[in-house]
């Protein structure tokens, strides 16, 4: 039974939200994934924040670009904490999405990660989750030590190798 | 009866909004007043919204600061035009509340005039109105040559008066 | 007769403004399309913003880029409403439309939509036609149902496929 | 024993920082607060984020102003949510701040509220801390019932005394 | 008879362009000034433009703020040159009235200066004034050393004074 | 004997302020084209101001990206007036430019046109140019005829073809 | 002998100036202090450039706002290391500063700090000095403990005070 | 031995930072490259900071995208030079590096450059250096006799060709 729910305004948004939905996976947290246009299907997302809570979730995670309500009107209809992603769509380039997300009015709170940050989501999303299991807490600190020794590794084939090899091998391996 | 609607997020946006209600008593247009947050009264908001064309409203104002989601949580709930009043309340000045405003997405439009711009949120909502009934278009095309009056007036009290004296004028009847 | 008349600043505005067309097409409004520079033919603007209301126009709707002032100087000689829609085709990528356009002095108002959102514009220009044409707030009411149909669609496609395949018939059917 | 830690980048946060504490006090939440600079005292700064889990910790709010590094830096040694709050106190006016805590780099989330928003900071927390406590998402969803009663009272009053009368009362109790 | 006529969009700009008309007395050029509103005389002002030329008029200068048209619309109906002058009057503080003037179309160029730079205007009126008044260029080249003469005299100042006592001075000289 | 000069800031600037090139040309304005860098080479750059308005120069025209000081190095040596073309060369997108260019002090004029706009810096050289000329003014006024007839044109061909004809064409004439 | 140099490019900067002086006066690095407008005097700015090294300068500090040209334009005539500072003196509130100054073209770095942080200027300044003085890095390793020192004691007292009471104090306390 | 020690917060700021080793190896300055994560091993960067002037490094140069905290981080540790190249890698292009970067506290400067302007980094670096290496300062004043050859040249051949051949040339040798 899903204990966050991943929220997108649009199907067109799920190349980026994908990636709260890796993380998610990466920390084995029980997810679902819904499109639900605060502004297409008002009464259907109204609905779903009303009813998440009894459902079982715990955190919901809202992406959405331009002027981005999704996370906005969620949050003024649940106790649940809800994550904000601001996803770069619009020929504004995300800061559109960023301000209507982030500028929150006294009393409904979102919490807003960087521009296309879905990842980064996810990970929020188990840190709320580990505030009542101790084992994903150790799973999120396990998670800094991996990141850790990636840094790690890379510094070191950067030492051995030499900056000009190592440009070298960015390159061949570009995505 | 009503025929215009203006809705406010919090009583601290009244002194903007009353700008466009005097606007509306200028065309003698019938309009009705509500404080009413999408995101603190969130069903109220949307009741509101889906109600509004049934009694006999014709166009909605809507103002607010911030992440201002108003305009558009009222525009997916109805069929009738939606004006938006993006208002500088926040410490970023207004620029958050213009793209959460004017930035809806295809399908949802919201008609966005300048932040703190509520006078000319009632002119246009009388311009709508104006559509069936011709009476009032005649008194907005006689506003316009009000305004024009007022212009050529100053101007004409600035040739008389000369550029020094007019400043010392200015000056005394500062707000 | 047409009773939306569609104005842009440059040929170069058409692939945008065409979406505004198209919405219009939708509703089966009757519509004329015009290139007319505010800047390099002042005069025949000007000539067709006194003229538009005689000639049965009920809402303009005025796409343009840079410093956008079509929409304004067409306002200001016309008791019609006017929609603007600034267009990404500067540098600046749009802000600079927006601006130009939403910022309207106290007197003469113009309704603006999202950078590059012609759409919407066509169907903010639906819903004030619909001020006098019952039948046609019906219509609007409708195509809500569509959008949100299309959205429960999508998400239905999305619960059975799962957000993996989801992802990959995206990629298939990248625009 | 405190189960949020609220840190600040210099005293000068404190103003507005002391709406988190308002917020936390409302819900019964025991709570520490510190000073406690990124730049300035860096060694306690590690070892605060370091230890604050094992200390009982639940949820760090950090506020900060200008390259405001505080929550990042602390959310780099701690599995717990760091929530952020940017404060407008550089000629920038905000935006530096905004941008310097949102934009945190994948791996390392940070749960950013508005520009001054210290008081949603307190709720993001008490909704994060909520997850493990039924109690307290009960008193989350009734603080949801008193904003709601407050904007239907301040309506109440506006359809009753008219919106001029209300103005002068808003003049009257100006802060 | 005046040879740069000082056009500005509302009286309230009066403060901000009398900078420029001080300018033009320093170097003796005869100049006009008028309010005249693209917007609401926007008649008025293109007769304005269209006859400017005719009437001896050598050099145009506008002043005004929001989406400020002022400019674009008059050098859409004169070949003289137009300078703009953005005015920080509106909550955006003078970057929309910017970008309204300096984002002009390929075909019509206006020659902007800074926000509220009023006086800069003048004298740039002054140096395109000189391309065929050797003696103006003159006086021009005097003012450039003038300046100069200023800064040394500050220096030598400060030299003497030392920095703490030339505060002192500052604070006591403060406008 | 050239009477404008337009100075660049690097040879990569040369694609952009060819199109000013293209306008003086088109109004047979004897120029003169200058790589001269204010950081790189600033001692021939201030040799080449002070010495210009003595060579038969009447306007300059610079044009740079970054932190554009050419313009306001050059103004600040030479009493010609001095035309500024921000370039969208940086990483920041031209804003950086334009700022660095609009933004003069007192004292030291610059009349910037838009970002990239080197063609309508052409325009105002002819325009300032055609002070003394009358022949001048006269091209410049047949030019904007000319730019009318192409709207016209085009705005023809629009109302025959019909939009969807237009876009075909347009698709197929695409640069 | 004055081994750093502060320069501004008008007397109205010296209030922010100052507080570089101040900054090297704590460090004891003998200092000079000079108005010299890029603008206004750029003969004597260049020549100041390019006699600082000889004289014994080891830093020089620009401070200016609007399109502050000063740091860049001294940059190009020396070897030495050229701090920024970006002054908020213009309405747009420094960001043209900032960016007028930051972004410099390859081959002429200018170290900029924050807008108005003279403070910082004069630290890195001593910083810089530091390298070939041990004494003085010593002081500045001091200097960071002293910071700490201000942060712990503010921390003491708000643990012991509580935050009510420190609020208190500070509110008394208010510059 | 290194005295520049160049970091970077991923191996995909590489092929903007090896700009700044390009530098450093043009001026010969001993230096060392290293990957380290202010986030993601920040342990380690605060080792690597607190002694790296033990280890004779003299300047340290930090480049950073999105909330980059790297170089502040850095700062707060050593009281040597930090240098910091803001980076144009998230959505944002560099602006929230930048200002993420130069709104530094009081206390703890950063010498910024450009938006990936790691090459003025480097040279910066150099410049410091050569504080107490008087044949470095000769090197870095040859570097800009180079610069001014450089552009000499260009203009010459500008001169020469012609500007048309000269845009040919360049579309030929584009990048």
């Amino acid at each position: 039974m899903a204990i966050v729910s991943v929220v997108m305004g649009s199907d067109s948004d799920l190349p980026v939200m994908s990636l709260c939905l890796n993380a998610l996976e990466k920390f084995q947290i029980p997810f679902e994934v819904q499109i639900s246009s605060a502004h297409r299907v008002p009464e259907e997302t109204a609905e779903f924040a009303r009813r998440a809570a009894g459902r079982g979730i715990e955190v919901i995670v809202a992406g959405a670009g331009g002027a981005a309500h999704l996370a906005g009107v969620i949050a003024a209809l649940t106790p649940l904490p809800v994550i904000a992603v601001p996803i770069s769509s619009s020929p504004l380039g995300g800061i559109d999405a960023l301000y209507a997300m982030v500028q929150m009015p006294r009393g409904i709170p979102v919490a807003t990660v960087a521009v296309d940050g879905a990842y980064n989501a996810g990970l929020l999303a188990a840190q709320i989750c580990a505030v009542k299991e101790p084992a994903l807490r150790i799973k999120i600190a396990d998670y800094k030590n991996e990141l850790a020794r990636g840094v790690r590794e890379k510094n070191e084939k950067l030492q051995k190798s030499g900056y000009r090899q190592y440009l070298q091998y960015l390159q061949k391996n570009r995505p």
